[in-house]
């Protein structure tokens, strides 16, 4: 077993990570991680400076995406992975969204919410690009800021209202089931939505 | 000018709404609804008893939705109809949905808590009647369940994400006619996935 404060910057974003899985962000302190690390808020402190910083740094590790290269080869086929991507990485880490824009949003410093924002805008740019590259042949005319809503929007939900959603399921859900089988269903449904039909 | 006092149960349910449109469910406090109306604190507790009953008869009031009839003429319009609605509403009222999940899901008394989960078991019984009417003539195969959660988190996000949108936009933004184009969007969206296309 390691000991006390043997753990490194690494260690203490797997640590935040993990807790941003399982607690409202509200929770997540540098008092808690320090404890869930085995680790001295100190040394929290002395890696990052400030809860902001650390939360920060957690969100850049999970939204590390595909999306920020350009969408290689067929945009319909880049669409579909990107939106079973999304779902799977609001499952990975159920609160980051609402840590986004319940707390950096809002965070001094300018920084942050600017990394926030940047983050973001670099999303609507995939959107923009994708739909560009495919000129209209495949998919329908669309808005990539109202694109970007709608699939984050539709992705997040089933993890963001766990309290609401939870209640109007049996007691006994496989919770994992049904996120698989709503990652499914949100892929088909929006990708029948943004292809072209035969009529269009 | 109406005196101190003069406001009854509609007068503080208004003023309850008009907070809840503007600041987090969490700073709407008695005090605060009692000061927006002009009235005493203990006003408020004579006809509601506690925040959670004055904080759910509102989510009753905004949410009177066609939805709890059964749809009537051809289930593919109704769906239509009724996503527009749902944009509508979340608009209207755009920290309700965030209020019954962070909130109601988890308040006590259990009646408050059983009331919001009726509510909401109510709208997937709309889509499963709608689905069941259409028999798959114009709709496409889909789970009631996973239907609601796509609708309400996407309509859901334009509002409840209010912060970070308002970043990733230019600052003389019209928020109006943002989210007009946003519902217009989205139900042709959902609508196009909905429904079966030549291909089917």
């Amino acid at each position: 077993m390691p000991g006390k404060n043997d753990v490194g910057r690494e260690g203490l974003l797997a640590a935040t990570e993990k807790l941003l899985r399982t607690i409202p962000p509200a929770r997540v302190t540098i008092p808690r991680v320090a404890r869930e690390a085995n680790v001295t808020p100190s040394l929290v402190y002395y890696h990052f400076g400030s809860r902001d910083a650390l939360l920060l740094a957690v969100v850049d590790r999970v939204t590390v995406h595909d999306h920020r290269e350009p969408p290689k080869g067929d945009p319909a086929t880049a669409l579909a992975a990107h939106i079973a991507q999304t779902v799977k990485l609001v499952r990975r880490a159920p609160y980051m969204n609402r840590l986004m824009i319940d707390e950096l949003a809002q965070a001094e410093p300018d920084e942050t919410r600017d990394r926030v924002r940047h983050m973001n805008l670099e999303l609507i740019d995939f959107y923009r690009t994708l739909l560009k590259a495919d000129g209209g042949k495949q998919l329908v005319e669309a808005d990539p800021f109202y694109l970007f809503v709608a699939v984050l929007g539709a992705s997040d939900f089933l993890s963001s209202a766990g309290p609401l959603i939870q209640g109007l399921l049996p007691k006994n859900t496989d919770m994992d089931k049904l996120a698989d089988g709503y990652q499914a269903f949100l892929v088909k449904l929006l990708m029948h939505g943004m292809m072209k039909s035969a009529a269009d």
